[in-house]
């Protein structure tokens, strides 16, 4: 890392990207799918920025995936053509909202239940289209998708309704690292992610409903799951600037983390605190130091400053335990990689994207705060 | 809670607040303030629109306070006269930034060291101005504010800078409640608060500092301490929506919450889950279930529905475990009561203010993400 820029340039706190790290992540993940021969097409809820799927998709991404349909309206008007849904549309106005959006881009849609997948059907009937749907299947983390004993069963009824294609499954990744599984296990959750979700595919063409696409997500577990014979696609997003949590899975290195947090020092009432200008509303809470099986100390990793640790957080104040001897003082700026950089940059307005200490490039978060 | 209006009204997940309990907790906690006879400043972290705000000064309210300068800045185009910044200034581009701001409403900032103080005076002094300042102390909670044992001697050299005028001391609440004090504590807990203070101002005025303002914050102890004599001000915030968190500490009963989440059953993977469009995203995890020692069982109240617990969330997905027999269905609506309004508010760009089913109007969430 090179010197702190000036505060005129970052006033804080503010989230800074390294351009070079991000790119390089970028091209890593695209080769590593070329090289497993499968697609890749990266969740963008990792940065919710147009002007970063658009590197993705240079890179050779096929194209993107979202969860909301307003993220995919803020994606196609970024210029973004192909854009998969991985979210079950219920109601009529989000499938009518994506029917809108399937004038402007390739879309694909998600369904994981019959009352959905009707829904979607009757509507995409009533505007005279045909819908492509991904059939949701889940792998273990018991959120969306069907379980896999009613999988092929509901294939073949969604298969029946007039206005849907299906084309495929996806998941997002099993509960093999759900339980804190050691790093040495990412290979063996992949495979075995890629292998549940290539029987899945099995059954369902056996039963007579000729889906192409097996599609898994995660960034730990997505290379592994590319090495399966029958996936066909990868869906990663942290990889693009990894986190704390990515690293301590061993995932990536520190050094590989691509996405910092700056901030300043306001207070130093005690030796052994330091309180920072920015708490929950700067970084994100929903992995918990001790409450998560990672073995992760603090809502944050100070770099350079092993004597701290953001141990506190309230709204606008980050709490550093100090140990004795620390220099910081006042005023002083400190970089944190965030334990979870997708929820934390869903709370910022903009980042900066740095390319040298002068080239500093504004993006705007555009597609934050999409809930809908 | 009346019928759930058509979800063309809403699409979810959605926040939605009922005008008439916002306005009841409005005009109730600037009667508590009359009638202790201290001033009423509440902060506008609640709900960062300046609509609200307005409704709070026509109140009663002498003005609000706020934790960021660009927070102010919104609050002052909206209209806001007399604003708080409760929160160490340390860096001479916020220095600047609130000069410019003084010029078009009254402003009072906050300092808790020398370091700060010193700058603050020096820029002020290059501007021509002089800076009304507070000194921020702390009563228990270890984040900003100088140690009791230091205010006086903190006070003393801050009067001697040029440029500042130092009116009062602040703080938000002290210790006692963060061991999850059950409610029967907490007209103790704001009395202690109270007393602490007005302790810490009068050694400050017996050293030769004339200070007029003892302000403390806090919606569970505010009115209690400003039933002691000697404080002049209360700054509590999450009195105009309350939250599960405050029902549970008994500082106001679930009915009195005037905001609550809208969201959609999308997925019914088993019978004992539905999973709704909403997680962290939607709802803030800054105060965990099972981990804050308030006894809160998931991540919000499900209204009207005690089988259901929002017992796990992931980014865009709200887990409910269900007891059996749930008549929970895809594309049911349910309404939940945020363990933490403020940064759930903090999450959301805008949100609906309902005074009937078919009388909404959409608010801006205008002072959102407002992190410097």
């Amino acid at each position: 890392m090179g010197k702190v820029p000036h505060e005129s340039i970052f006033d804080t706190p503010a989230v800074v990207i390294d351009e070079a790290k991000m790119q390089r992540n970028i091209d890593e993940m695209a080769e590593t799918a070329r090289a497993s021969g499968v697609s890749l097409r990266p969740h963008v809820k990792t940065h919710k920025i147009p002007a970063i799927a658009r590197r993705q998709v240079a890179a050779g991404a096929v194209g993107i995936t979202v969860a909301k349909v307003s993220e995919a309206e803020v994606m196609a008007e970024g210029g973004i053509g192909d854009i998969f849904i991985a979210y079950p549309l219920v109601t009529e106005t989000k499938i009518r909202r994506a029917i809108r959006l399937s004038g402007r881009a390739r879309l694909i849609l998600a369904v994981d239940s019959l009352e959905g997948a009707s829904l979607m059907s009757a509507v995409a009937g009533s505007e005279g289209v045909v819908l492509e749907v991904r059939l949701e299947v889940d792998s273990g983390l018991r959120r969306t998708g069907v379980p896999r004993s009613e999988a092929v069963r509901l294939a073949r009824e969604i298969a029946t309704l007039q206005n849907l294609d299906v084309t495929g499954i996806y998941t997002y990744r099993g509960a093999v690292l759900e339980d804190g599984s050691p790093a040495r296990d990412l290979a063996e959750a992949g495979r075995l992610e890629g292998e549940f979700m290539v029987a899945v595919a099995e059954g369902i063409r056996n039963a007579g409903v000729p889906i192409q696409d097996v599609s898994l997500g995660s960034t730990p577990t997505a290379e592994h799951a590319a090495t399966v014979e029958g996936v066909t696609e990868i869906r990663p997003g942290t990889y693009v600037f990894y986190d704390r949590m990515q690293a301590q899975m061993g995932v990536c290195s520190i050094e590989e983390c691509a996405l910092r947090v700056m901030a300043t020092v306001v207070s130093r009432p005690t030796p052994g605190l330091a309180v920072i200008d920015g708490g929950s509303k700067t970084f994100a809470t929903d992995v918990q130091p001790n409450v998560t099986p990672l073995d992760l100390a603090g809502f944050g990793l100070v770099v350079g400053h092993p004597e701290a640790v953001l141990d506190r957080v309230t709204e606008e104040h980050g709490m550093l335990s100090l140990d004795e001897g620390s220099g910081l003082e006042v005023g002083d700026t400190v970089e944190i990689i965030p334990n979870h950089v997708c929820s934390t940059v869903n709370l910022h307005e903009e980042v900066y994207l740095r390319s040298g200490d002068e080239d500093v490039e504004t993006l705007r978060v555009a597609a934050r705060g999409m809930v809908r």
